[in-house]
């Protein structure tokens, strides 16, 4: 089944949440474990095991895996493997983007079949969403899904984001215009976009959207579900908030876990 | 001694070529090795054996490694440690870019002290020049050094990176000019640019510009290091172009693995 079907329906049961394991140094800490491996193995698998059946999908943060070399993928394999376990989706943050068989190359190692497999990864489109093609292509064969960063949650983006290109167009609004176009033109929406839950004023159109949209910034960052909903009325794409720090500081007691996670649904 | 110095040190030694690892299918099939882990490993460290000290660089390709998941990265951390026992720098192309305390991790990955620790990383600016600050920080505090893609080889890239930021400033230009603020406020070279080698025109004017350019699709691509010489005759960069498949097909020989590069160097 299409990665959008299975994300809807997944939503549909427990609530569209996505909840981002980031284990960093100020939640390691909160849990009081210590900032290494073993640190990271127990604070991640203990909120997948405590939320798993609670939330649609979970958001490992590669960055943190990779800190700790070949050892940290092989814990991230695990936590891949625990979620799959759990029911709930993963969507890898990683961020990459690249050209050609390069960009191929990620494709095949986050999108097929692989020890790092994930349902979706999230991708830069610095180097032009047209490079992202080949992410797209191997996401349609392995129903799998592609995040493209479009609008971010940080000021910094937005100098960038909302800028436009060579041709004259909104750069984060041509992301939305051509993945949107890729979705209709194949009948799949396998491109999803990353837009930003902290903005006032988003910038972009997306009444004409109708893949996921991951929205991170929610909690910690400032923005809220109801704030969410008020800023993404116009748009028919299915809204999936993300949440970190909010929900990972109630731990590690699962019971204060479940309660966070209700907290930022209702906030 | 600073990425810079030891770069400049390396290319005044051995000449200033970088020379990218990117065991792709093609790759492998032209050195008679199977398209697994066994055959990125046979190839990659016949490369870094046979050109490690006739090479200023080698450039990992992070993507091609992370196939395999951990046992993939288990041989990037053996390639690396390869590397530096021939005395060439590591330039890994990771393409990371994120923000906040998951930019910092992506710093402590690569660029400090831990089982990925290389010379210089690349990094992606989608998400804001500002948001990479956190690498720059910690490759300055280790003598280590990032390289943000500003003007890649891809056509598809030329859009975006043509295009102009909210502000009004070209944004491969604004790139540069930020990157060029940053050395010249701290006094040391620790942010370098991508900048491809395949384009007739730039478009951006890197005559201010005086740390390291790495500069891609020279060979395969199209681009000659005689056609470099006159498209960057007026920056006072450190030129270091990067070849790929050029060299990596002609192996597995020794021997034709050096002329490889001698032919690049005089073309």
């Amino acid at each position: 089944m299409p990665y959008f079907d299975r994300l809807s329906a997944r939503c549909a049961k427990v609530g569209a949440l996505c909840v981002g394991l980031d284990p960093h140094p100020g939640v390691l800490q909160a849990w009081g474990v210590s900032d290494d491996l073993q640190g990271v193995e127990t604070m991640a698998l203990g909120v997948i095991d405590a939320l798993g059946d609670h939330v649609a999908c979970f958001k490992p943060q590669s960055a943190f895996f990779e800190i700790w070399g070949s050892r940290g993928i092989s814990l991230l394999e695990k936590c891949i493997s625990a979620i799959r376990d759990t029911g709930a989706l993963t969507i890898l943050d990683v961020k990459r983007g690249d050209i050609g068989s390069t960009m191929e190359a990620y494709a095949r190692a986050y999108l097929s079949n692989g020890p790092l497999e994930v349902d979706a990864i999230t991708v830069s489109p610095y180097l032009g969403f047209g490079s992202l093609t080949p992410a797209f292509q191997m996401a349609q064969a392995h129903d799998t899904g592609v995040y493209v960063l479009t609008r971010t949650s940080n000021q910094e983006g937005t100098d960038l984001q909302l800028g436009t290109t060579q041709g004259g167009h909104g750069i984060a609004q041509s992301i939305v215009d051509q993945a949107q176009e890729w979705n209709q033109s194949t009948g799949v929406n396998t491109v999803s976009l990353v837009v930003g839950g902290t903005h006032s004023d988003l910038g972009i159109d997306l009444t004409g959207f109708s893949s996921s949209l991951l929205i991170p910034g929610i909690g910690a960052q400032g923005g809220t579900i109801s704030g969410l909903e008020s800023s993404f009325a116009d748009t028919p794409a299915l809204l999936l908030p993300s949440v970190s720090r909010e929900v990972l500081l109630a731990g590690p007691d699962p019971h204060r876990l479940h309660q966070a996670v209700d907290q930022v649904l209702t906030s």
